[in-house]
């Protein structure tokens, strides 16, 4: 039973850029906005996510995009072919190569599967969980090529489930709906494996997409910190740096979120790991918790703090400035002296040296000496597209304090 | 036989914030600029680098700070101490808290012990190499404290040798002369330990401090995908990175550098640990060299491209983005299909931002797809003050290429 292909490359229709505003497109970069394409009635009648060839008003071809009529970004780049046919082998082939690198680079079968533009497949996010697989469309191609690239996973490595989790918010710059479910497979709970410990998960229920594979290196990087310390994760979520620091050899620590079925998930996990002595839970606002200590002059040798994206639109700028500067204060004050602090961000709209400028200045209010030892962000099976730097939405500080 | 202290304490005179000026200070910053502090006749007259009282105009009390008034950048915080005294046993105390940490990060001795500011100590780079030192003072101050600190380390490491490589052009803007030579010890030769490898290095001919330990995680990073590869170690020095992918199972390394001494002790290394078969080294200019490489067709798994600064000044600034471009299309063209390339640059006049990208130009005029894997910067033992974001000056890119 054979899947329809994405189109009929026969009848691909040309999208022409704008004479003038095709810099950027002609410099490499793998989106065409709507002000650089020249609009037809009969373009704008077609389908979001409607494959096109690109061309330039000098006859130059850019290839095969993915067009959206309705979208501030017009087309995005799929192939330099503009006539490759877009069936089950091409996604095949993708994903095949997605899933090579990953193995290479990680090593075990718990990574982000493919990552967007920089994967050559502009929208498109998918994780993978051992036999488990999470699968986000961010764009109309892409929710139209859904059934396609669920034939290339079963094709390839044949999952127990795969979950659709289209419940993003950037969905609807696109014009689709958030919808979250089975596409394949029947039970949406998973487990992943990292330093040693193994997580339980709910594709369907949990935060996201269940888990973070992005922290993963910067998880490995403070559990090296771990031996003989008292720890706090704050925002733990499932306990993945707080449990994976207690693995290492954390003498107490302390996980801190206001989820209590996360940390239900996670206080499970340390038990069934023979630690839950040396783990324990505590539930409220991290923010407020953290207040807390620093009046009741807690102290911790390592603190952890990942919270979720303080600034989700543009808008929230200025205010996501503050809360990381006060989030780095409070958790300044709460590492023991020569002690470290990891401290991440994951807004988009806060940039790597904005977020640094912003924690080294709620550090500076403690009047407190820091190290800043190490600037981090995803791991590599989240690679980024080099013209589409902004992309790396992950920023983490890891610091180490004086006396 | 003890040695001087910096100063007298009861006699460290006072100089104060501008008014209207004390912000950045106040702020937490470690620079006090020579239009923020209130010069006076008796202050002018203090000899470079002379310890003093920093105070604001509201009397708040700044600590104890290094002035130089012959410099733009008039004082340095030393200590929150006004009245610290500035002996054998307070730099012994410093850099007994430096070498913990070290020790701690690293887990072997071979590493940057001291980097100026991030460590509390202005202006200052201790390089340890086993029971090798080199020493650079940057500041008036610290080459005042030259005899201290040679005091402090004997006390604290036995060194064999400590050599002072104060040849650095930064000097020149606190009134210092470029000088090195051997400040105790006799034999200026010692051996690196990394990856399993012993490099031979000379602490008084060799380029800068010797050897570059801020790569060390990069050359791992790197070695890691070296496994049946062939590679190539352009602007190679005394081979790091090509030498431990050897190590790490590349069957071809060509190493590449226009300093012949520099190769020789590469080759001598290569044929140390038994894999001079594998290793060949060619001699010359590294982007005329890449340039007719890419014109014979060559191809290798891996590619490194680590040149020295192209930006040594502002003014060089837009010649070293143009730089930067070219090297890294002409690098990006020698990779093979699904191969990868590192490119660095150590330029302090060019961002994290600007370097990515020029070398994401260069890519794009090539026409072939990659993917950013990691940004990355220097390891751990170069910690970055966080109010000196701008201090990490080593930035890499690790791409992989499709087809």
């Amino acid at each position: 039973m054979s899947i329809e292909p994405l189109d009929d490359v026969a009848t691909r229709p040309v999208l022409r850029l704008t004479p003038g505003r095709d810099r950027r497109v002609k410099g490499g970069h793998p989106w065409a906005y709507s002000n650089e394409v020249a609009m037809t009635p009969a373009l704008r009648a077609l389908p979001p996510g409607a494959p096109i060839r690109l061309e330039g008003d000098d006859g130059v071809r850019h290839g095969t995009w993915l067009f959206n009529p309705h979208s501030l970004i017009a087309a995005r780049r799929l192939s330099a072919d503009p006539g490759v046919a877009l069936d089950e082998a091409y996604f095949r082939a993708r994903l095949a190569e997605c899933i090579a690198l990953r193995d290479r680079l990680v090593g075990a079968p718990f990574y982000r599967m493919v990552h967007a533009e920089a994967d050559g497949l502009p929208g498109l996010v998918i994780d993978r969980y051992g036999d488990a697989v999470t699968l986000q469309a961010n764009t109309a191609a892409m929710d139209r090529a859904m059934p396609l690239l669920v034939a290339a996973l079963r094709a390839l490595i044949d999952p127990r489930v795969i979950v659709a989790r289209n419940d993003s918010a950037v969905r609807g710059l696109e014009g689709l709906p958030e919808q979250s479910g089975l596409l394949w497979g029947e039970d949406a709970t998973a487990r992943v494996r990292e330093g040693g410990l193994e997580f339980s998960i709910d594709l369907l229920s949990g935060q996201k997409t269940g888990w973070f594979f992005d922290q993963r290196d910067n998880r490995a990087r403070v559990a090296a910190m771990c031996q003989g310390a008292s720890m706090l994760d704050a925002f733990c979520h499932t306990g993945g740096f707080g449990l994976l620091a207690a693995q290492a050899g954390a003498t107490a620590v302390t996980l801190l979120d206001r989820s209590e079925p996360a940390l239900a998930l996670a206080m499970d996990t340390a038990r069934r790991h023979g630690f839950g002595d040396r783990v324990s839970a505590q539930k409220g606002d991290a923010m407020e918790a953290m207040e807390a200590m620093v009046g009741a002059g807690k102290r911790f040798d390592v603190v952890v703090a990942d919270p979720p994206a303080f600034a989700k639109a543009r808008k929230d700028h200025p205010a996501a400035m503050r809360g990381y500067a006060k989030l780095a204060r409070l958790a300044a004050m709460l590492v023991a002296p020569g002690g470290v602090l990891f401290i991440a961000s994951c807004s988009h709209h806060v940039s790597p040296g904005e977020f640094t400028d912003a924690v080294a200045s709620g550090i500076a209010r403690t009047r407190r000496q820091a190290r800043l030892l190490a600037t981090t962000s995803a791991g590599m099976d989240h690679p980024v597209h080099p013209l589409l730097p902004e992309s790396a939405y992950l920023k983490g500080l890891l610091l180490q304090f004086k006396e």
